[in-house]
């Protein structure tokens, strides 16, 4: 086994505490990664409360990892030492199921193996990016184009394909209304792609505090959702909506935003189930959705779709000391778009 | 005014009574219709009962209307006296809305008028099939084919056209895994439907009392929902369920049972919202939607589609004066698969 350090929280509360832990040999096919920057994703903090589920403890979160091959195993043809490479939500998949052969490994029918808190094929509890080095299987990593420095990389690999792969699904493109719900990690992502789609897109926000930003983001609109007269100017306004907010909202209010054949996707996951009166649906012949990551193919498509139309998460860049801290802002909303762990300073 | 003898309910507990109701002159592009039959819908049931909202007493419920062509306002082309004709679920729209120009006038923005118990453009309250005579301008008149019997045609005109649109829309077809939830007027057309159009069908029933019954009608498979076994069997297995049944199921439980990309799309309506586990819909980009009846030139089509492929519903045709014990039938699930009523036995 590699010793490498790592920042983990060894329980629901935390806090973090700089620790060591295993990665594996390289195999044939594997990739070791010097891992230069990870993103704070809030599915890290669900997971790690275990709001999700029950947790294995000392766990180590972060699935928006960028960095750089420092090893590659006797097989490896897709990456080199030097190269520029992410890993993202998911390090492997059976590989020989349906979903799999379409591409779609996040919705592997043998269950994808999650970056970190899952068992591998080897029997090892992952462990994710809050850490100097990783271990994956080649097909499992992405190169990072050159136009993208490697901090503002990070964050692509779980809000930008989260929303980046929606988008394409549901065709956000010149000529369609595209609302996102909830301007965060996930929706300014959301709003930056759908803009760069083509698609005239709207915020949907609680309140206009951050409508300046909105705006500069490439949102053409901006409304608060505190205001009741939102729904009322809005319904049946939309193509799509993608709601990037985890918490219990008002399903049936966002649903009458939709036009006909509107679809309304999900990719935030509220942990309590959510309410849906069926007469918001039949009335306009709407869907309710739900969007998880992307495939590593499309992963791959929305990197060098980002590299290509110059977009980048906005980002905090923190030390690793830093994240208890962090994760209370994330909670409170208190972050502007992503805080980003500068890797470098693990150590310290 | 025209006055036609009809059999109407005073309040929500019935009796229906034999009495006159009004229809309006002939304008220049109105049908008056000799209504030959009369399907009776569950929905006409929910109306009456005032579950889906407040209700004009007298009402005449009835928008599966098959009967023949008795006189023409001048200015009709469409349709000459003594043909075969049917009149659903709308009598009117607006005609100048987007959906309406897309020919999807059920989502007229500004209203379709419902066969029964809204207000034309007139003013005038309308009625439905459960008369002898209707007056309807003739873009809401369809030709019912020579192969299809005028009684068993009826229930085409709503339990027909609610299938056969969401089966097209969401693409049934050879190669394609449809299930149908409920096999009642609905789901007996759904499964028909499917059936003709190549689809693998599979039924989700209760229990297997009508299992003999369901294969005869183009069942490939059927399944009891009331054994747990049902939803382990099949899980990820379809890409799209068409549920029939207005009352509250475990949605999450039926979503489960959906393939990457697959659709749930409730064609009834219950009058409690549903309760949707987001996991559920993410988990395998799966949707919950909702769908109404069909456009007119839909319903047409269906109507073709039918004759072509000798498919009507079953029936047990009933006399006027039968109705109350006809709807208690169809309340306590005692209906192969729909009652028609013999509107010629109206004035008994």
């Amino acid at each position: 086994m590699i010793t490498v350090n790592a920042r983990a929280t060894f329980g629901p509360e935390g806090p973090f505490k700089l620790t060591e832990i295993e990665r594996r040999v390289l195999q044939p096919h594997d990739v070791l990664i010097e891992i230069k920057y990870a993103g704070i994703c809030h599915s890290d903090i669900h997971t790690a409360r275990g709001e999700w589920g029950p947790v294995q403890y000392p766990l180590v979160p972060g699935h928006e990892i960028a960095g750089i091959v420092a090893q590659v195993g006797p097989a490896v043809t897709k990456h080199a030492v030097g190269d520029r490479v992410g890993v993202g939500c998911m390090v492997d998949s059976c590989g020989d199921c349906p979903n799999c052969h379409k591409g779609e490994e996040q919705y592997c029918l043998n269950g994808m193996t999650s970056t970190y808190g899952a068992i591998d094929k080897y029997g090892q509890y992952t462990q994710g990016g809050y850490s100097t080095h990783i271990v994956v299987t080649e097909d499992f990593v992405v190169r990072i184009p050159d136009g993208i420095a490697l901090d503002a990389a990070a964050p692509l690999l779980c809000a930008g394909i989260t929303t980046y792969s929606p988008l394409r699904h549901w065709g956000a493109a010149p000529g369609r209304r595209v609302a996102v719900v909830g301007l965060g990690g996930l929706g300014h992502m959301a709003v930056k792609l759908a803009h760069a789609m083509g698609a005239e897109v709207t915020v949907l926000s609680q309140s206009l505090k951050k409508k300046e930003d909105g705006l500069k983001l490439g949102a053409d609109h901006y409304y608060a959702t505190s205001d009741p007269e939102t729904f009322k100017t809005l319904a049946g306004s939309f193509d799509l909506i993608v709601n990037t907010v985890s918490a219990k909202l008002d399903m049936s209010a966002y649903l009458s935003l939709l036009a006909l054949d509107g679809t309304l996707v999900n990719v935030g996951a509220p942990a309590e189930p959510l309410s849906v009166n069926v007469f918001s649906l039949i009335g306009h012949r709407r869907s309710f959705a739900g969007s998880m990551i992307g495939g590593i193919r499309e992963t791959q498509e929305m990197l060098d779709f980002c590299a290509e139309h110059g977009i980048a998460p906005e980002i905090e860049v923190i030390s690793a000391d830093r994240i208890d801290e962090a994760w209370e802002r994330v909670l409170a909303s208190d972050v502007r778009y992503r805080f980003v762990i500068d890797i470098g300073t693990m150590e310290a």
